[in-house]
């Protein structure tokens, strides 16, 4: 029964090749390793740091890694007790399937031919450094740096480099994230490069619109300075027109649209799926949403004026971002022209958060904003802007960003299988109390947000204190917003007592918007491996003072 | 802890007025009937069969009842055991709240004063037959002839016609269902008059395309019979415009559009939320839905005919039906006048359906259509069509087809506080095999359906043979329907081998729309009173021979 793949025989084969020993005994090691899980090797990088969720799928390989790690130390040990020394000229000969794929660390010499296909980047990331130093790139990817990844090249590591030649690299390398600006304190922050973050759950339901300086931040990349006074936005034009090339004034000139909109992460409230089986992806817990009030030139007034109409056959609007990683690859991401095309979509190319020029985390200076569709399409940093036959190639259109059945994993994914995400589900979550608060018996307030995508208006949030046997209707905050256009979240709040003697009260929150869609009760039915979509109901503990 | 209010004590008070005994015996018997619910008297009535589950919930009353009855008939039998005797001109003289409220039926008096609130079809409809006899509205309303309506009613029995004065009414009803078309023996009939019929699941998912002679009919009223040749559509234009009266000829000279549309009525699945907790409403399994090719007119050609266009506010198209019930209640709804003015979103004035004239009991000979949302508002038989700044005043559009939160019940529910349903959430339902089935080892073959509203495309349907533990993908039948505008249903199929030694399998399936909505997981947390919006996972237990 235990699962063999080449994610565990090549490991196997290389160990044993050194010793023809205890095959057996390390397949019932890894067989009660129920963690246990290959990382499927098809999904490019590029940068994308919630594969700091991927490196944590290789560290169940550890497990595994340990037992082979033993074993060919062990074998090792027997033939032979000093390290065999490399030339870097040999290291540099072995870059490719057919010689074996060689790097180094430090002085540390490494086969990893095996691996390549298994980096949770994708094996081309991987291959830019081939035959040569890990460091330039672990340099990019400050996230390798870290014990279990050490760890798991260490039973790679096939010998030494001469000490003559163990100095380190002489190619310089500057940070590519020393230019990001400087962010408030109080983000909760998931990862630091790229930078992203959340705000904590008692400020993020604090105002209706969230101040700019703690709006959450997802990045991709490092964040690019771009100068405003050259800054230049590319719209290819249609074919046999003309493309247009937009300043900054020349944006300004489009009458100026300003709309309150929820911008939600594909991966908000992860975390919660993650408790039911480890998912890939940035940890964020429920902050991965925010509003704010944006302006600038609606998409649809650009694409007319480069000689755009809505023909009868399905187009995108692609998207590039000028953020990109050291192998060029830009951010990308696309949505329907037919959406693009709609007024009534307000699909804006905005130049201004919360009446603020966008702050750099968020785009400056011009950003897509896609009312009621998923964050990853509302690209920032905008460069260009294109309508093509098919959806953007991007690794986030194309290979993340979908959802899947739980039953799917990373050897049965199959990306195509799935469209990608654009219009979010229904979605809530209690921001006060939070979960493990000591409460006072009597009264409890019970706060939190509720929003859905495709502009659909959230109508009811029903909050239950007994786990969700009983349920009280919360008091929708704010105002209605327009039909159709309900692009923004509702805050609500709950005051109820607290039953008498309750020692601990489970509260849970679902919500439900105009097309009466709800939330799903339970979090594994829509586990999938990727931890996007994650709306089962909210659910907290708290404890009862008497 | 008892639940006192009107339902409860004018009957106590009337019980009691006639020997002030044991009034602390029966609260104590009604306090331990747990389903006893009152209805809350202020929905109207007009003919809607759906209220048959309102009897439902007055027959909970009945436990009340009869320890009423018995205390009535015991303080009865102690003061006078000879029947009062009333002409019929004393009974006519009672019938207000003044005089108080009488009626007969056959030669028995009954004075209903205080029970004229509680008529689950509306005081008003009740007040009709005030002072004289019940014969005349019970033929028209024949759900009324059944053992518990009559066993309610004797409890208000004040005496009988004086012998000379008891012949049957004189007043001769014509039966106005009496004119009904002759129905497919297959249908599965919820209610005879009106009449409510759905195909059998067996039948259902059959053919992509519903024949028309099982396709599932919702009527509220008898179906009139409309003469094609002076049929005569109604269009009231804007303001200051000219009013259209459109003939069958007239309609058919704008262009045809042809669409293929599911539809499903509110109620669909009403029997799977009745085993949580009684609902009021028609028992609709799994087969309230079904899908045909529709052709007619665009509703926004014609509206633009009259001279509409879309205006800053939001307005509504309110339709009429040509259906009515003896008070001259008409049929009504409606829908957003952006929608029916949005070419993308394909409502029409349908005058065929699979290739043929409209069947009678789908609206000959003109029926709207209105793809992506409730069957409710797809209003047959229409005879008008007219624009308001409200929606439709209609009972049907205001004060039912909504849906609450569990926990509102009769008492506490509020219909202004609820949006009118429009477009509905996903849903899905296993057609095959059926709950209660034995199946054979081996290999399982599981079929249904899978839908959602608003255009949205169903992507996926989950299959669970272990209650929801593990999960298959179905198969999608048929093809891919245009982006927004999947209006029909998807079919699917899932073949996969029976888990050895299993004896019985907890079927289950739940489908994704391309929002990636889900189904929610259980019954009881989408409960409502009216049994509308059913969704959640489907599940049947077939038993497995070995």
């Amino acid at each position: 029964m235990l699962l063999l793949n080449r994610a565990v025989v090549p490991g196997l084969r290389q160990a044993c090749r050194l010793k023809s020993t205890p095959l057996r005994l390390c397949i019932q090691a890894c067989s009660t390793d129920d963690s246990f899980r290959p990382h499927r090797p098809d999904s490019t990088f590029s940068g994308d740091s919630s594969s700091t969720g991927g490196w944590r799928v290789m560290g169940t390989l550890l497990g595994l890694g340990a037992v082979l790690a033993y074993h060919d130390h062990w074998c090792r040990a027997a033939q032979d007790s000093k390290p065999r020394i490399y030339t870097k000229e040999e290291v540099s000969s072995h870059k490719s399937q057919k010689t074996g794929i060689w790097v180094t660390l430090g002085s540390e010499v490494f086969d990893v031919t095996e691996f390549v296909d298994l980096h949770p980047g994708g094996p081309s990331k991987l291959m830019l450094a081939a035959g040569g130093p890990l460091e330039p790139f672990w340099s990019l990817y400050a996230f390798h740096n870290q014990p279990h990844v050490r760890e798991l090249l260490a039973q790679y590591k096939i010998g030494e480099l001469s000490p003559e030649e163990s100095v380190p690299p002489t190619l310089e390398i500057a940070d590519p994230f020393a230019d990001d600006p400087v962010r408030h304190p109080a983000l909760k922050v998931n990862s630091q490069r790229p930078f992203n973050a959340e705000p904590p759950p008692e400020l993020l339901t604090e105002n209706y619109i969230t101040p700019n300086p703690i709006f959450f931040t997802r990045n991709h990349m490092p964040v690019p300075n771009v100068d405003p006074d050259t800054y230049c936005l590319h719209v290819v034009g249609p074919p046999g027109g003309q493309s247009l090339s937009l300043s900054l004034d020349d944006l300004y000139k489009f009458p100026k649209h300003e709309i309150t909109v929820t911008l939600q992460c594909a991966g908000n409230r992860r975390s919660d799926m993650n408790k039911v089986k480890e998912v890939k992806g940035l940890e964020w817990r429920t902050g991965a949403i925010s509003t704010a009030r944006w302006a600038g030139a609606r998409l649809c007034d650009v694409l007319v004026q480069a000689g755009y109409q809505l023909g009868e056959t399905e187009a995108h609007v692609c998207f590039e971002g000028l953020d990109s990683d050291p192998t060029g690859t830009t951010y990308g991401a696309s949505i329907p022209l037919a959406r693009a095309m709609d007024p009534e979509a307000e699909v804006l190319l905005a130049y201004e958060m919360n009446g603020q020029p966008l702050p750099r985390d968020h785009g400056f200076p011009v950003r897509v904003v896609v009312p009621g569709v998923v964050g990853a399409r509302n690209v920032k940093w905008l460069g260009k802007v294109s309508v093509e036959p098919e959806e953007s190639y991007s690794h986030w259109q194309q290979r993340d960003y979908k959802g899947f059945s739980p039953s799917v994993d990373w050897d049965t994914v199959d990306f195509d299988s799935a469209p990608s995400i654009q219009e979010l589900p229904v979605q809530s979550a209690i921001t006060e109390p939070q979960d493990g608060d000591t409460i006072q018996s009597g009264e409890v307030t019970v706060k939190g947000y509720a929003w859905s995508g495709g502009g659909r208006a959230v109508i009811r949030v029903d909050v239950s204190l007994d786990g969700g046997l009983t349920w009280h209707t919360a008091e929708l905050e704010g105002e209605k917003q327009p039909p159709r256009k309900a692009w923004a979240w509702r805050l609500w709040h709950l005051q109820a007592p607290v039953p008498a003697g309750q020692k601990e009260l489970n509260i849970v929150c679902k919500a439900v918007d105009d097309s009466y869609n709800v939330q799903p009760d339970t979090v594994a039915p829509i586990w999938n491996l990727r931890g996007v979509l994650s709306n089962a109901w909210h659910r907290i503990r708290v404890h009862v003072t008497q």
